[in-house]
């Protein structure tokens, strides 16, 4: 069974082609800049060479019907036919209290996503657009959505609710949702199978550090914290978003700069983080650079950042009183190791002993980078979210045939 | 030698006056309502009956002149003249970064707690308001302050800064100063003196917790980090205020009702914490009463004020990489025995042993509460304020006639 996964953005269609009988994947690509006169379309099929292109796609549907195309091209193709795709899997970034698991698309629930628009503005009409793209290219393909909220749907409300006038969460659902859950539960499962015990006996702290960041606290496989809130602006700090910072700063700025509401968002999503303190750039490559060049700044972010995502460590060890095992995943959590080391080095008071030469490495494997003797272990585990996307979409098509 | 202690608020002045030989308060009391046609006088001399008396006080320099009249006063007063109050100290709220420890008041002392009154516009002005006061009632007597912020002013930049442009910083002084300092270095001092160790060996967390609250994570006796922020807002769940949030629900909160600037910092400050989740009230007696009657928005607003307190002592061992002891004080810290003896069974992991016996005891002498095997200590230590601003000044008229 072939399933696609889409991941749509307001100006951006990302997919993969699995292939679930092995979980292979048989094509990838990307459309870009949709809606500007010249798109950017990116396609690898397994095997073949890749193919770039640059052409108009105003709308969401021209793109999805530009990836079918490509899929089924005589030359480029890795299908014979577009009916040899028997289900698409979404990305939906907020699922809000309704959706606690992934769940395939009908009326209903395309009401529901869009009821959710105004919790995030920026994602869920892009995904929608996704969804009706599809719809209208293969109306008889049956879709699902699988929600980035989803898995922290699990946290009791001593967690996910906020200390402030209750009439805030009754009208406009505001509360924690948390963020990247699709991630989260995939390194879980993934750390569990590594360390060779029961997820259920296992107090995790995952640690999903990309462009956005966020930590999230797993016991017995349930999230019962993470850092990412009501929006993924709360939390850790990231590439250019703050995380965490005295509430009052918000009115106080604006106050003071004359900011409006959109302005302080932006300010505090797009020009913060990483890119303010370094002022040079939000990518952590470049900062580790421009430090090891002995630039101060770019030393004080790393340190804050650091700082920062060890603080939520501790905090979630508290908050289950105990941990086994700390996880990194995503881009930073992937692939530098100087923070990974940072971390661990002062964390040595909950027993954390790292192995620095496995933690230097430079490898895309899983693997645990703690000494035998480490009283907590630390995994590194690249992530694969549109592989859980594939898998849950399978599942639920499996499901609605065993029930038919 | 005879210290006046003021804490002036914006319609209140609060006093002791101690006898420094012994460190002894030989009267304290309070004027409140200042402004209103009837002020209230409270006067308590060491060893004579209390008065209470309701009179007209319009502004402070007649409070001060009030609180005078009732120290030498024939029959209530404990002494013969007010030649013989030799410094009045202040407590002042906001130093900024200009004052790292207390200082004698002088016209350019004055003029830079001025320039502060931004930074704290609720407290600021209403400290400067005693120290005039007191001058005019008292122009020859010298006046010392001491901050509340200036023992957080070690911080170091990794703790202070928030990731957020450096502009705001730099035009608004947008920072992490950190407040209940005078109480946090008391407490620390008397925790390093019960437990027999130098200051300089230890990592302690105090846990400043009444009706503000704030944790702090000293090293060496010097604070490394403080969960209040710019303002006293950030940090843990209080009993009007909400602590940490998502620093978008500032903006998308104010968007939705439609709240102004000083709205949203009013609902923030004075309408969340205890009171929004219980809603009953602030007061953590009140909330433990309600609980125990099986009120359950009691039980969860005391859920959330211990959780939240407790991923603070957990990011800040981590911050620290490890801890030696937990210091509660201030009304909540040092009386509710439910509050410390739910923090601690969660902190089981860090080797925390709670000695259920003495910390359910009613007392207010300074305590250890955890068993000889705790590996880590757990302290209740009454803090005292009034007598660091006292002994400051003391210090700061010493070390003058040294130097004279």
């Amino acid at each position: 069974m072939n399933i696609l996964v889409i991941n749509a953005g307001s100006s951006s269609v990302k997919f993969q082609l699995y292939d679930m009988r092995e979980e292979t994947v048989i094509a990838a690509g990307k459309v870009e800049r949709i809606g500007m006169d010249s798109a950017i379309v990116t396609y690898e099929p397994a095997g073949k060479p890749e193919v770039h292109a640059v052409e108009e796609i105003l709308e969401h549907t021209t793109a999805i019907r530009k990836v079918l195309d490509l899929l089924v091209h005589p030359a480029h193709g890795v299908l014979k036919s577009s009916s040899e795709i028997e289900a698409v899997g979404h990305r939906v970034v907020h699922g809000g209290e309704s959706f606690a698991s992934s769940v395939l698309v009908d009326e209903e629930v395309k009401r529901e996503i869009k009821r959710l628009f105004e919790l995030a503005p920026l994602h869920n009409p892009a995904h929608m657009q996704g969804i009706l793209a599809v719809e209208a290219n293969m109306p008889d393909v049956p879709q699902a959505v699988v929600f980035d909220t989803a898995f922290h749907q699990t946290m009791p409300p001593v967690a996910y609710l906020y200390p402030i006038p209750s009439v805030l969460y009754k009208r406009h659902k505001i509360r924690r949702y948390g963020f990247h859950g699709t991630s989260h539960a995939y390194v879980s499962e993934r750390a569990a199978a590594l360390l060779g015990r029961p997820l259920e006996e296992l107090k995790l702290i995952t640690c999903h550090i990309g462009n956005g960041a966020s930590c999230a606290a797993i016991v017995s496989g349930r999230s019962v914290d993470t850092s990412m809130g009501m929006t993924p602006l709360e939390g850790l700090m990231m590439g250019t978003r703050s995380g965490d910072i005295d509430p009052a700063i918000v009115p106080f700025a604006m106050g003071k700069e004359d900011l409006t509401l959109s302005e302080v968002n932006s300010m505090l999503n797009k020009h913060s983080g990483l890119l303010a303190i370094s002022r040079l750039g939000s990518d952590m490559r470049e900062i580790q650079q421009a430090m090891a060049d002995g630039d101060a700044n770019a030393k004080l972010a790393f340190d804050m950042y650091e700082y920062r995502l060890r603080k939520y460590i501790g905090a979630y060890a508290a908050a289950m009183n105990g941990l086994d095992a700390i996880v990194f995943t995503a881009g930073v959590g992937e692939n530098s190791a100087p923070l990974r080391e940072a971390v661990c080095r002062n964390l040595s008071f909950l027993g954390v002993e790292l192995d620095e030469t496995v933690n230097a490495q430079r490898s895309s494997a899983e693997r645990l980078i703690t000494t035998p003797a480490s009283r907590v272990q630390v995994l590194v585990i690249p992530t694969n979210e549109e592989l859980v996307i594939a898998r849950d979409t399978y599942q639920l098509i499996l499901n609605r045939r065993s029930v038919i």
